[in-house]
């Protein structure tokens, strides 16, 4: 039986884009399967007192925060535009995603975020959201599918899940045994967590 | 001629910890000398408008801080107890380290990082310093110059530097040519960083 690792995100997330475009392929090294649980990370900031991203918010946390993220960027060889404005709106991506399953999810998933931080789009209108649809081969119908009340819902219901797991920022990384690890940096050390205790 | 990397952190610092117990062994494996410079993160912390720890400000960051910090002591093999209060008060610690310099700063860092995290300590008595300072065969004498009017300036001194090398938490890593990295995850990527570019 293969163990699976949760992946929460949110398409707004800066730290999300390494972890969207390398969690496969390390998952793959360690036989464990990836669940793509996009997510909104607005209403947990808001529980935190903040109305924008926390890197808004404490100014010399995001002028770090760029820097490491272009330099982790520039490691792992991948390319990365600032987006503007920063935070992307996200709402209309993470209702797409939800309304896709598995793999379809998944490469939709990683095609908003290469879009995002690798090219500088921005990822709110539903041409671009269709675009990617058609990019990824899913159907476009699924744009119409994301705006209905039971989609909604699910998001909804993403977002509480979340929150009831103690996550607090994205990229988050959720075990079966009920550990939780944040950030890109914790990738690693999640999948060999899922692995290990297969 | 030896590159150096600066070590900023504050002795209540969580992952201060675990950085001290390794930065010597992994800059020696380098050959990048490391430069202890204890400073507070209180008056930082202020500027962003928080009275205590981040931790305590935001209760589900601080219990993940908790369990990540266990996980990171196992796989480090470091002893690991939760000081009681936390924060501990770390200005006569800080005082006594920056009247302190070098090899013997050094070790007396990391012998109070030791106790407070290792065993659990209360690091903010006299008693407990001169305790560091005759383990470590430091001269007990200074106790008393680290109430100097010259070793609180260079302590609120070494706040204001950090201030304006953009660090606003702990650990913080700086290069010479003005790079900066915050956290235990990090340490590793700015040792390489200063010997690369030495």
């Amino acid at each position: 039986m293969t163990v699976s690792l949760n992946f929460w995100f949110d398409f707004a997330s800066t730290y999300s884009y390494p972890a969207a475009m390398r969690i496969e392929q390390w998952a793959r090294d360690r036989n464990v399967a990836v669940v793509w649980r996009p997510f909104l990370l607005g209403p947990i900031f808001a529980d935190q007192g903040w109305r924008t991203s926390p890197f808004n918010v404490y100014p010399a946390k995001g002028r770090y925060m760029w820097r490491d993220l272009e330099r982790i960027c520039a490691a792992e060889g991948l390319p990365f535009v600032h987006p503007d404005p920063f935070p992307q709106h996200s709402l209309l991506a993470a209702r797409v995603a939800t309304a896709l399953e598995g793999a379809a999810r998944a490469r939709f998933c990683l095609a908003v975020l290469a879009a995002e931080f690798g090219r500088g789009q921005s990822i709110d209108s539903e041409e671009f959201a269709s675009g990617i649809l058609r990019e990824i081969g899913a159907p476009v119908e699924t744009l119409a599918r994301a705006g209905s009340l039971e989609v909604k819902a699910a998001l909804k219901d993403s977002v509480e899940q979340a929150r009831a797991l103690g996550i607090f920022g994205a990229p988050s990384f959720t075990t079966e045994d009920g550990e939780l690890f944040w950030g890109f940096d914790r990738l690693a050390a999640a999948l060999d967590w899922a692995r290990d205790r297969a």
